[in-house]
């Protein structure tokens, strides 16, 4: 079975400018939000409003992971809505096993 | 650009039973491991590592959220590998916007 997810369009943010930042994160992550690393999640088609808190709460300290609370601290509210919204954009489908 | 992502195969987890169990995981987090709500990660195609560690840390109280503090603490270390190699089992492909 496969199911297209249709990635939800975001209103506020701007899906170019994260594009743009999510550069620092392809290391870990991957260019298209597929991680690299076997630690790391993918990102690829995650909903924005899970990525903008799982950033605010590197960045606050709620949540930690040494890379990660590194990462978020140079992060504005304004690339984290970004980030957000570019990483829900990159469609993704999944098939059953 | 369409990229397949190959599931990587569990060893010592066991896949069958990780599906079952997962069948309380799916009001939120998908049948298929594609979210059902927006503050929901989907976790198909996802590493077993990162995942089996978010359940852990769930379970110990490092990591926290409400309905999943209460879902992990009802979970066993077999529990958490054998979901952890279900949704890694999930074969995901993304398609770059």
């Amino acid at each position: 079975m496969l199911l297209l997810v249709p990635a939800a369009r975001s209103t506020a943010a701007d899906v170019a400018a994260g594009r743009a930042k999510a550069a620092q994160c392809a290391v870990c992550h991957g260019a298209n939000g597929i991680a690299t690393l076997p630690d790391a999640p993918n990102l690829a088609g995650q909903s924005e409003i899970y990525l903008a808190k799982a950033l605010r709460d590197f960045k606050s300290g709620a949540r930690k992971n040494e890379m990660m609370t590194m990462m978020a601290a140079g992060l504005s509210d304004a690339d984290i809505e970004n980030l957000a919204a570019y990483y829900q954009s990159i469609e993704i489908s999944v098939k059953q096993p």
